[in-house]
């Protein structure tokens, strides 16, 4: 369901696009077309899928386009979230050539880049599926592009962490430290924070975690553990909290964190180290 | 040597370290460490290399630390494009600690994405070390980091393709089928271009390397062709262009790329789809 | 305790500043000051308060001032969330003349402004010292100030709601009409948000309160309901959700509505109907 | 006749708007939407006045709606100045039902905020209807907002006093200090203004004033003076000056200080300290 | 003295500044020197003219090094408005080699414009020097440098007439037409201005003048008259209105026009036309 | 042809237009207008020429004018790069009459300076339309405007030269002291440069031109070199390598520099002291 992706704040897009456009353009354009390319020439093309994956960015390729041909035709053959297979089309175009020439490599970057995301989140949702645990990104994103990041995430399955350090509270070793215990930490955070900011609490141990429970925090994160010791740890929450593994997440060790019970399974990977996802745009200029 | 490495404009560092910093400290910035760590708590910290890896980014980690507090003291271990092993120590940072707490991730961010960049970059120059070929960059980068990753892919020992559409002709297929060929397709562009643009061409077959080399072109692109048909390129060329081999370019096959005889690989591998170099900021709080 | 105000991340306060500067300055900046006071003279001035009341912006007005004279000696005397009577200094700051005269106005409208907010908020607060309620701002805030004007209400001893539409979720009229109740506007909710993204629902009637209770609502917005109403709502909700009483708040009617024991109390007169207090740049340019 | 409120370029109607939805939808948006509202849901809507006032700031509202949906239909209702009563219609809306919830805050602010602007102004205005004098505002505006304030107190019947630092001079207290008196100071000034550049004086004693006219000052700011001491000063004048009586203007003392025959009386109550105007935006989803 | 040259804000030299030094940088910075200077060389340098003139915009050269090596030595020779003859040191640099040779193409671009018109304006005063007629520039400035270039004009002895359509009125032709007459269309502007903004009406004839003058403009423009009607338009003014004469200003026709007895003549050219001061940046790499 | 003026990225030109635009319309807009034409006055206007010379910017004229007016009709009467008499119409424009009295001094003012420019460059191309060589300009531009400035020397029949720092190298004196000599210089430059970066050298004498090319430079800079010495160059090169004579460029001398057989002869003057060519809009506003 398309809802369930979210929105991107237009202004997001916009600026995304046309900052990249903006280094791609450089001072002088497409200099290449400029030489060759008639200015009134028309070019149809369509963006393909050479590998399968899942596809998310839709809407930066089509901004990045009509940043450079108002006018451009840009019917989408899929959506975002889609599954495709190599050779999947996933949208027409149909525009001014010089204009498609100038905006095909940024519209390509984004869509390679945000489906590589959701290509490689949907591989660990899968690798789930059977447990009752989501997989969730992380702040591990590219510098510049985490609300695009998170949204791929979503088309990929997956579900978002905090986006930043402003929208829920992460009390982690160094707080702890400095309080002098995670009971103290809890209280602090507590008295901080309004009644519509969540406070999750990043523990090492089983102790910490009894004390972090005992200390009323709603989602406790547990750093590291073997899933035999997440295993446990389930039991002693006890559905008094919302579990969250993190660390030494991979496709091979996802699906035995996910029998042990957690809830939420994160994992910086997914954003900052998927490989793009390989899609071109075939094109030809009209005569 | 370090001279060897470029530079970067000022603005580019301080413009992305801005954005990446504004993402994650959206409008109320760092609210867990507010609640918790005191206002003037001090913090000593490194930042170090969990797996093997070369490092690139050094100066954006420095201008986000330095952002949030400007008297930082960031003491630099080993430069950009230094190898690192598990472990390896790569700054020393005192200061602030809810202001290194704040920047912590955003200038993990930077230099686990560009080092990631140049530990790729570094494996194909490496691959390719007993040939005369030298691994370059495309234009497949991370929209709105094209700079920042063409340093790391400089770290990593390789060699900067065009940085925009600007900067330089790449005379593709549209390009030729357009104007009826390769010939009148590099005419147009000579005619364009002043003295200091350099025109390469993008060629598929043996025949249109042949006329792109009677065109006078003095760079040329062999697209997807495989390791014999190179180096039949190769002594078609017999030196008189800059030979460029392109596509299909994995690190299983460049060796036997390399080995063709040609001048460049380029590959967007080394930028789209390098996995982040995993490095942590260890911290201590001063009490 | 000065941590208890939470930090205005560093570009906040610079953009605020720059734009406010330059809306001031125009394109010939300060043209009496340049026809009269003699490029070099130096003046001490003080800021001081003219009506009793609580300071928030301190920041701002250093940062203004600090913008026109990188040198200015800016000597803080009580710091924010201080309460202050007429006559009571609150900085002392030594520098260029020209440059104090150019900010002066930029630093006393931020001063004001958010000293405004924060005397306002502390009057709501302690009319309802006495009770377990919180006071805490909403989404009406003055446009481009938002982050600002929830500092002052922060100085003013008052709580922050949601920064924005994306770090928390309020399920309202339209919502719930669209959805076809509470219940199933709460489950999608739910589905959406990640594990720290609080959900609250905005109710009507006892007999959707309920309905909230019973899906699970962590937080309950109880809109325009009387005293008497109220109480009736703390009871029905017995601690199993944190309630939130909004609509017709004023001075006169907060302490009643505090009485009924819910336990935030949301106002968004504080935010943009405070007038602003009255402070003043009392300086003396030397001879 | 609207032709009398000037216009606000559309630069600063875009920028104002673009800053105040991005610090309302973050970086994720209107997620409460997103979760529950279908994405081609559909919705009709009015804006509506709750209490008496006048109204400014529409090209906002709508910039704002318009920015979230290109094709919203917004319908006028009445223009800016316009007073209205409780419950009477601002303006018609239809469109894209997330886009209009996604909106409405920041369309409310701007115009909750203006018309309180507008309605305070122009109950001095009304106050002063039987006199000469002209109410003017002052350099006290909210930072970031001026120029839309300006147009708020025009909207309200009220004059613009200059719109910053560069557009006019108000030689002050420093200025004559410095200068070794009021004749002096206006030489000053007069040699260093252009043609285009009015001149105005701020005195505190009638001897100032005398001073002030022998200097050729065409502008005098007369600084908490009593009305029996404007009298003196209008008499004294004898025209030769526009008079600006300044300081201790409450709606209690207006009226007396415009009986004094003074030019104008500026105040910066009607910008720093208007309660915002009651509105809100009624809304149904449609089926 | 250099107060009567006025000040440029802060912002408007760094904006214009980092503008002018990204369009030059590029993506990659200065790559000859990144190639050939080692990183931490150092130089010594003198920017001197080579051609006579007038000195403006010294605060943009210090900038624009400055921004590139926040540590250089930037030693004043002269001031702004100074005369200079061939040879003549302007100032003395010393710091980073690369930091130098990245900056210094923008710093003479901006100093050799502004010096241009400078020396320009000054021929233009000094033609008029015998006359009490004062030259003004207009709003024919170059796209974006509009304020450097009213700078650039004080330093040439000339005045600076309203900076854009906001800060005084200028009624010309087609508000004459549109109005039915001078008089009405003075007095509508009346109406609209406050008591700070000066009104200056455009007129083609004697009529024109004489209607102007009854209307009570303060400011009258004489378009296009040959010198013996500005006699003429200066006898029938006899005072009651400053006068400035436009159109067909050239270095030849000045003289006589200012002999007329006008109080002021503008001039485009001063702006729009002036050839760059010639300077150079003499440099020695420290061995 | 059209094609070979190359193209102006949409967001160089949208950026340009609304920098200028916010410059002359400041806070307030066009008081003027505002106060006297009605706001739904219609106007019909033409561009003309009143003098002659070559056409560049008319995309900056069009977008300015369509900033103020969405609807605006504006129609070309020739193109960039059309050599105009006086008299000639350029555009034809109609559309809201206080629109185009707003954006009518920016759409001249670029206009002018463009078209400057072109006509310049267009005189320095005839002077040596007998020869071989060809025109460029250089990095010598008007700060903000290089992008523009470069565009309008195509309009004139030139050509561009590097458009910074960072897109060829061209290895100047100091390169060579700091090298020890033009072969080192070469070396360490090619050893950094892509394939893609054309290197140039910019030698003083016959002697480094000699081994300038033995270093294998693909194009040299002869600096301030008489007519015959530039002869002897042409030589000595042989046509190994591009030649481009720089230094003491005029109108009365380009032709006997062109004559000595140089590739290129590039000017500073042509971008730096273009005077602007007159140019003015006729307007006549609707009854």
């Amino acid at each position: 369901m398309s809802g369930a992706l979210g929105v991107l704040p237009p202004m997001l897009i916009e600026d995304a696009v046309d900052l990249a456009l903006k280094e791609d353009l450089g001072r002088a354009g497409d200099i290449t077309s400029a030489a060759i390319i008639p200015a009134d020439a028309r070019a149809d093309a369509v963006i393909a899928a050479r590998r399968p994956g899942v596809i998310a960015g839709l809407a930066l390729a089509e901004a990045a386009l009509r940043r450079m041909d108002a006018a451009v035709a840009f019917e989408l053959a899929l959506g975002d979230a889609s599954r495709v297979e190599p050779g999947a089309i996933v949208a027409r175009i149909s525009g001014n050539a010089r204009a498609i020439l100038a905006a095909e490599r940024v519209a390509l970057n984004f869509l390679g880049h945000l489906s590589g995301i959701a290509t490689l989140t949907r591989r660990y949702v899968d690798a789930v599926a059977h447990t009752r645990a989501r997989i969730a990104c992380t702040r591990k994103t590219t510098p510049g592009l985490r609300a695009l990041e998170k949204f791929a995430v979503r088309c990929g399955g997956g579900m978002n962490h905090r986006f930043g350090l402003d929208d829920a509270m992460l009390v982690k070793d160094n707080h702890i430290a400095v309080s002098g215990g995670v009971t103290e930490a809890v209280r602090r955070a507590k008295a901080f924070a309004g009644h519509l900011v969540r406070i999750e609490v990043e523990v090492d141990t089983l102790d910490q975690l009894e004390e972090a429970l005992a200390a009323g925090a709603e989602a406790i994160l547990l750093d590291n553990m073997p899933p035999d010791m997440l295993r446990q740890a389930v039991a002693i929450a006890g559905g008094r909290a919302v579990l969250e593994a993190s660390g030494g997440v991979t496709l091979d060790s996802v699906a035995a964190i996910a029998e042990s019970g957690v809830d939420f399974i994160s994992s910086g990977a997914i954003t900052h180290s998927a490989p793009a996802l390989d899609l071109g745009l075939d094109m030809s200029v009209c005569p």
